[in-house]
């Protein structure tokens, strides 16, 4: 049997465009003489749909999707899996499951509901979905398919599992000869390898072929990096689909199965990390913009590496011409910041004005003068700039429709090293779950075969610049110190023991912890934030704002 | 048997300072007589602890309070009940309970898990906590005890049960003696009156007396108003303790069963919404300054209504002489903007100072002149001079540290009415669950017997006073109208085909509910919000960014 795969970019609630999308991916796969295509998790509605869900009317359309593929692939006879919500007939638990529809011959000829529902990190599946509680093989044109849902193949063979059940070990029992799995998984820089190490870890328990489909594109802060993958029952990666294309593939079940050639080697793609975030930040730009209708992003441009490396992203994204990079120097901002955003806007062929705080700083310090007086330069003044900054900004996006993209990064927004207001305003955070040492790496990625980003950007030592000859370091411990304990912290969940004991100083590790939980406050007005990591700052880690812990 | 219930105000992570408040509450209940207390749930930790609960470290941290606990209550001899995170022993499933701990001569004589962990709204249980499958009565002095925590109660007898078990009815076959239940129930204005029905329910099922403990205070957004219950076997309420107190208050288990004196009425707190609200705001504004160390607010002052009942709430909460207003009138503000503000000011008594918006406006637009030369005045405008003002009360705020309060209301936070960075500011946002047709309502208590809100501030029409001549009414409908289409489709989830038959006019829903889905990004950016409300913008009400759902 032809079995289609099919990797597409959904978009939350856009019913007709899903539905348009779907259809050709249908024709394709028709063309390529596929007896069944598989669609992902949730295909129907996007992924995550949120609270969208909590709405009737929401269901509805969703539901009235499925009955018009289910007409559609009529007239082409082909079998269609594809994920979507379903009510719950029975009164009791929750209203919905999350379910795969296998549609054929203009009907629903079964559904099979997700038992393994993730409620951690970004996920929020047990708040709007029943486990399903019963599994059953199908049967199409003499093959018996398993069909699964994302996490329900999650559950194997680890030391500490998060449920109590395992669906495939019921399913094995049917004597079915393939699984489908279909997944709504979002990337991070190493998602890639522990997909490809779960999905052989349940060729290894069920011998069976799997076919492993998943989203592409982004939803705001949630990227998906496609990357769909076909197992063959010997346990190597038959194919892997290139990350962040839309396409649909077919495959010969039998070539599968191990009587018939089974492959010795993964066919996989490139995982090096500098070009995967790159790539994946750029998707995350591009999604956002597309599918809010925008097509135009401006930042401030300060001469640091943040806001460079953000530009280079965006341009990559947009197009240089869709990219508006603004320049304000104020009387702190060293001469070569001037220039060498000038030297970095050229080199990417963006268009870049200067506008200098000093006039409108002034102005505001004069104002506030009575209320000011006798008092020393401190944080309201360094602030009172980076917001003058984000004035200008934001007066440029309103009036001539362009998004402003935040600059910061995870190190800064870890520490709360940022003005809430200033230059934590935008749309979007491009790199705010990248560390400074990465946002290092990656530029250098990008200088690799040229020099795009000016060297001198990447050497210098990091400054805000609101005050006189200042450092990061005059406020923060060096960045390489200074990121794998934030890492340990957020990503590891280390507590100040565990981190001591690694070898981290007790005071420095005090301190670094204070300044990441007394920042949740800043945090939580923070733009979204692309999400690269396996622990952003955003929907995935939720804190107390008024908690007093290690604070 | 005397039962003593705690009805205590925690601190999210405090473990310390939690201990403390509860040691003294195990006194009082000995001074009373109680042969043991019962404390909330997860009171050790306060509630919502959220993602503190997946480091070993806060979990080492609240079981050692456990421990000192039981020490503790050995010296008095009295058994203690207390909700806290316990370790799932069995690898399989999450790795935490939710566990209300009896604790007697020094030990941990028993641990009762939850089973219905709520995950909605603002709920997240499930994705720390594996729910309990087991429960068992536990016999202390010769009653038996029904241990539950919180929503173990709430599945009874609705026609839409959100779980498929109901622990009590376990429970209820070992001939439990009274019902024990531990809550961390949030206030909104009718959950008071819910709960009552819901613990009526449960005694019109078991035929049991029911001691319900809640919790008081703040915890950032979400407000407990404490109400702590007894309900006696009759199923009458014999006691609701008094809103927003701390208390420890004793009774006798056989003035509950009904071969004693059971009751004809219920004894419960008044329940009016206006001054329910107005309490639990003050409340919420006030447990927000102290949890995070601070005592001052600042806000601006405009003459309008949304900052008028912020600032009698705020000199409610913190004391008049602790708020700073401040009045920034533009060329657009009328004459009686400053003059209302100026007396509202003096009727409550705080501090204001005038610092007009024009002199800086003026050199922004000088500075933009070159992007901004041929364009006619607009949004861009209208929002740089809210965002000018939100630069000097962020300035004070920082110089003088005062946080600053957002006074935006839901009605407007609803349908993006609002300037991001501009009047979206603040640390918190006071009444942004409350409608535009509610804080009129307040206002109208507040005077109830003096003018303190002058009368032309609840008179005059609404106006942001961006342009001349502005009025809410150019770009939105009447509040009247608003108000209950918004409450429809954000409070019921009603959507647009219900709306209609409801009798909404179809161009009105369509237009609203398109503006209320696209500022979801504005949102995304807001200050916390007191909720008051069954669904309140935050983290209650988690919508995607990038979806095209009615928008």
């Amino acid at each position: 049997m032809q079995i289609a795969i099919a990797q597409l970019n959904y978009h939350i609630g856009n019913f007709e465009g899903n539905y348009q999308k779907m259809t050709r991916a249908i024709d394709e796969a028709v063309e390529q003489g596929a007896a069944v295509v598989v669609f992902a998790e949730l295909a129907i509605v996007g992924y995550p749909p949120r609270d969208f869900l909590e709405f009737d009317d929401f269901i509805d359309r969703s539901l009235q999707v499925v009955d018009r593929l289910a007409t559609y692939a009529k007239e082409l006879d082909i079998g269609v899996v594809v994920g979507g919500p379903a009510r719950n007939p029975q009164p009791e638990g929750k209203d919905l499951f999350n379910t795969a529809f296998f549609l054929y011959e203009g009907k629903i000829i079964s559904q099979h509901g997700k038992a393994l529902l993730p409620t951690y990190d970004i996920f929020d599946e047990y708040r709007y979905f029943e486990p399903a509680k019963r599994f059953d093989v199908v049967a199409f044109k003499g093959q018996r398919l398993a069909i699964t849902i994302c996490e329900d193949l999650w559950n194997v063979g680890n030391e500490n599992p998060l449920y109590t059940i395992n669906p495939m070990d019921d399913l094995i029992a049917q004597k079915p000869d393939v699984i489908l799995n279909l997944s709504a998984s979002p990337f991070d820089y190493r998602h890639a390898e522990e997909r490809i190490a779960t999905l052989k870890a349940n060729v290894a328990r069920y011998h069976l072929p799997i076919f492993y489909v998943n989203h592409t594109g982004a939803q705001t802060e949630i990227i998906f990096d496609g990357g769909s993958l076909v197992l063959n029952d010997a346990g190597y990666v038959a194919d892997e689909l290139p990350y962040f294309e839309e396409l649909v593939r077919t495959y010969d079940l039998k070539d599968l199965q191990q009587a018939h050639a089974p492959r010795q080697a993964d066919t996989v793609q490139d995982k090096a990390k500098a070009p995967l975030l790159y790539r994946a930040l750029v998707e995350g730009i591009r999604n956002y913009f597309y599918k809010l209708g925008f097509d135009k992003a401006i930042l401030g441009l300060s001469g640091g590496i943040d806001s460079a490396l953000t530009l280079v992203l965006a341009a990559e994204a947009l197009g240089a011409d869709k990219v508006w990079a603004i320049l304000m120097p104020s009387q702190y901002s060293s001469d070569h910041s001037v220039s060498d955003a000038e030297q970095l806007a050229k080199n990417v062929g963006c268009r870049y004005d200067i506008i200098p705080v000093q006039p409108v700083y002034d102005r505001f310090m004069e104002q506030l003068s009575p209320q000011f007086k006798d008092t020393p330069f401190g944080i309201a003044e360094e602030n009172l700039q980076a917001r003058t900054r984000a004035n200008y900004l934001m007066a440029l996006s309103n009036k001539f429709g362009y998004i402003l993209l935040n600059t910061s990064n995870k190190s800064e927004a870890a520490v709360g090293y940022s003005t809430l207001y200033g230059d934590m305003c935008g749309g979007l955070s491009v790199i705010g779950d990248v560390y400074k040492t990465e946002v290092y790496e990656i530029a250098r990625w990008i200088n690799r075969n040229e020099e795009i980003i000016p060297e001198n950007i990447i050497t210098k030592p990091p400054s805000a610049e609101l005050r006189p000859d200042q450092k990061d370091t005059d406020s923060l411990p060096d960045y390489d110190t200074l990121d794998p304990l934030l890492y340990n912290y957020i990503e590891l969940r280390k507590g100040p023991k565990e981190l001591v004991a690694m070898g981290f100083e007790k005071a420095l590790v005090d301190r670094v912890l204070k300044l990441v939980n007394t920042s949740e406050y800043k945090r939580f007005q923070t733009p979204p934030i692309l999400r690269v990591s396996p622990k952003a700052f955003g929907m995935g880690r939720r804190m107390p704002i008024v908690g007093k812990y290690l604070s």
